[in-house]
């Protein structure tokens, strides 16, 4: 039976981390196994920055946003040497097993240890819902509320003055934040990845909502990464009827305390890495698929395609 | 083909309910189907008091809490001459089908009414979440939202104070939003129907958190018409260590803007409600199961047991 | 000069005491003055549960509700026998000087321990606004979120069903909160120690407000400790077209994280009250008196007469 | 004994407009004068887009970002004949004297009319707080709030990763909005027209902070229109310890819920206007000055100089 497990959290900070970070810490000490808090991601497992966590410890965490172990990104990580050095920083500690809490590539780095003999689990903790395996990632549900909100402060001045309001929304290559907000804020357009952009096209739309539709105000989501938001917003005064005005809502999509839902989903999550770390198994990311806590080989869980979205695509469409 | 559709909202109101309003007008709309608001419940469908919805009127709803139509209670439903006067009001206007937005009791006079030939189709709109055929109730999420944030205002002075707050949570028999609600805010203990209530084990209990693990503070969920909290406080500052307080938290659970979820939750059922109702279908309710959006016999739907809830009930535990 | 200072926060607490601990530490620590916390109020001091602050500890505190220091009611502490002991453990550690952050009672102690020469200054901490000397208490602008947050939430759920809430506030015969939450929220009525209660003249208005007015819902804000509100609001459902409900809003009022407000006017106090003791000067409490940060002698600020709020009560009154 | 009224708002809007509205219309309906709405600022005037308000026009306005009448620009209103016009428009409507709720620039144009025999008084409306005559405006605490809750989101992330997160806030040239919100956040360092901004110097204070200090991360908030701030967070992440990030927090400022506090003011400041203009006085605008609702000269606010703030970027520096 195991002893000693460690937890760390790696790449981009999501709302939610810590909460998962205090599931295995509290689920492992009441099991009678001993955990230890790894800071700053890989380095910390590297550079030996591993002190054990006590029920204590975790007992404030629940509702803070970011991540109290610390997050970093360690691309040298995929050198087999610097993973040696990490294994025998844990065997010198008598870490058995890591739950490793990131995106996609700290899964890599969690195979990659499991193969060296040190069982890892992966949790799915990213705001950008860009993990395919999972229906949703701990950090995104908190991540949407962060933009509908903001979004909901947008229309109010935006109405006042008949602008139309382009947002720049997070998401990595994953349309998903900006679709959800979309359809949850009542956007008049969403571009995505998936949507594709044609710049044409939404501006002749916009033609269209300021003269036969009446609209006093149009909001448009478009993700991170496909166009200069602050040029196509001067495009928008300059070819319509609407004054437009950009905002790249930027990292406070990262950060706030993360919601009921998240919390429950990271708590939930938490609680099977441990359980099957307790069983002797390694290499697997845990998700949520149809509603259920599953596990998934990491191998298989990086190969799934990334959904279409279509229905949901349509909805948005049909909600205009 | 279908052309005139009513809806109404009904029962208890909930966050979420005007998108859901919103989203059955939006796509009937653009499907070529005209939308009339039947308000107050079933007693505006009595009455005639049913007006066109245009695209418009919902345009400015999807983030307020309550229903723009009204809602109420009308008993006398179950009484076939009083659904014969609604039918007639319905078909005076040309409306062929209705959707409902409500909880249980909602439900039981949508079919009634298909089986009169007004093909019904129902939304689950509560708070609750004490529908049994759907995983989540429109409403669900905005409540813990609003019972969670209340609690991370009370453990706040709480702690200042070595107190512990007993807060009463709704749910109508139902645990969920006391469990959830527990398991997100990090409660010490929680106690539903499901549960049971042991008062001497939870006064036991809290000792052992007094005197053993030497907390500062201690939280107590406990859903409504289980005991009377105020005085079980007093119980507490009695027989324990602490100071007992009690908080019955009350309507300001039913009201709020929706969470991002359930307005989009909202959205994607108020679609499905169409679709069904311009296939020629009534007598069904809109479920979400297993992440899907489904339709389930109405008949059928209310006779689904309650889910035990064993495993989340297991987590909170492991979470202490 | 001065070279250890100590700070507690007594009574009940309120949002706004962290960010006052944190200016007092950090403005003493610039200042080459050494900071030393006292937890539990008097009661610690007493029995010398007394630790130094550093930089560090408050660095992150600002946001929180609650008090990190804790806080009690020590009433034992008029016994000058009690205060000896207090004054031998603030001499043992070489504390000369303490800021004293609560309400009334605790200035009473404040200026009895400058009687014996340790110079205290108080700084006005409760949600009640029941200072008289200052215009504005730390916690007030907080509590007044929370109720003007809660009371919209109502507002949703009340104008669906045709109801009056009635709404049961804080404010220790003090109606200011009540009264300011009043305006903010738009209600119809408000009810404090302020405009005494005349139950049926209230219920004749609330019939006017549906009959003449035709509202849909209403609005009673009621003072705590003035009438039992489940009781008044069954009159309402009785006595009224209106149906009636309670809601006592209770302890999360004392709750949640600071508005800027409070964190501003907490820090201001808080320098004050360090550049007072810098000075030699005790048994003084600071104010904001006409948006100045003002003090004035204990004495003096004990026997200041509550204002009537006339105007604003006038103004309410215009605003219906 | 004036009988008509009339109300708008002009130039950027601000939270708190619609509960100034409300106040104009109710204070107004209750003295037995009517009121009117003119919509989209001067331009309104000018095109006669003036309808009554009534008592439940503004019913469910208070709690509503934005401004229900709508803004804009409208520069021609310098040229006398622009103005010929639009007091015609008003004369045709029986319209005796106007509230204008905005900026400076709205205040020349009230001036303007009431030398032309239509009595105009001034509100500040605007985020900024850059109207001189008054002590606070309405909607600068509501957008405080909006800039303190997301800074508190970036300091999650920041902290998690090391980070220095510059924040650029709104303005106008006037450092209120970032100086306060520099002192509710904890913030490191402020930079706005009042301090000048030494790149170098404040590239060295950050040094110092990571390497004196030790801090895990640090927050800079820098006044709108000062330095591209893209650009020096580039130079942070080049010349200091911290990886430096930037966020234009843009106009999410303008928008959202009004606070209490900015409701409150909106309403005592739209009483004190219509009893003005009951007395037959224009040409003047109402302030805040030392807690007091007070009426000043248009032609005197216009020329009061900016305060130094000295004291309070006194306290900030004391406070970091």
């Amino acid at each position: 039976m195991i002893k000693r497990i460690g937890v760390l959290t790696s790449g981009g900070d999501a709302p939610g981390m810590n909460a998962a970070i205090r599931a295995v810490t509290r689920v492992a000490l009441n099991s009678g196994i001993e955990v230890f808090g790894i800071y700053d991601g890989y380095r910390g497992m590297v550079d030996g920055h591993i002190e054990p966590l006590t029920r204590k410890e975790v007992g404030e965490v629940i509702d803070r946003g970011g991540t109290v172990l610390g997050s970093a990104r360690l691309p040298e990580f995929k050198d087999p040497s610097v993973r040696e050095k990490a294994v025998e920083q844990l065997k010198k500690r008598g870490i058995e097993a890591v739950v490793v809490i990131g995106g996609d590539g700290s899964y890599r780095g969690a195979l990659a240890l499991t193969e060296m003999g040190i069982n890892c689990i992966g949790l799915p903790g990213t705001i950008d819902n860009d993990i395919t395996s999972t229906d949703y990632t701990i950090g995104f549900d908190t991540a949407l509320h962060t933009v509908v909100e903001a979004v909901d402060k947008l229309r109010d001045t935006s109405s006042s003055h008949h602008r139309c309001s382009v947002v720049e929304v997070m998401g990595n290559r994953c349309g998903d934040l900006t679709l959800w907000a979309g359809i949850a804020c009542g956007a008049e357009i969403v571009v995505t990845a998936q949507t594709g952009f044609d710049e044409e096209e939404v501006l002749e739309r916009l033609r269209e909502l300021d003269l036969v539709r009446k609209k006093r105000h149009a909001i448009v989501l478009i993700s991170e990464k496909i166009t200069d938001v602050h040029q196509f917003a001067r495009k928008i005064t300059q070819t319509t009827g609407f004054s437009g005005r950009a905002t790249i809502l930027g990292h406070i999509q990262r950060g706030g305390s993360p919601t009921p839902s998240d919390r429950v989903l990271a708590s939930r999550m938490g609680e099977k890495a441990v359980d099957l770390l307790m069983q002797g198994i390694g290499g697997r990311c845990v998700c949520i698929q149809q509603n259920e806590i599953v596990d998934v080989a990491i191998e298989e869980a990086l190969s799934v395609p990334r959904e279409s979205r279509k229905q949901l695509y349509n909805l948005f469409e049909r909600l205009v």
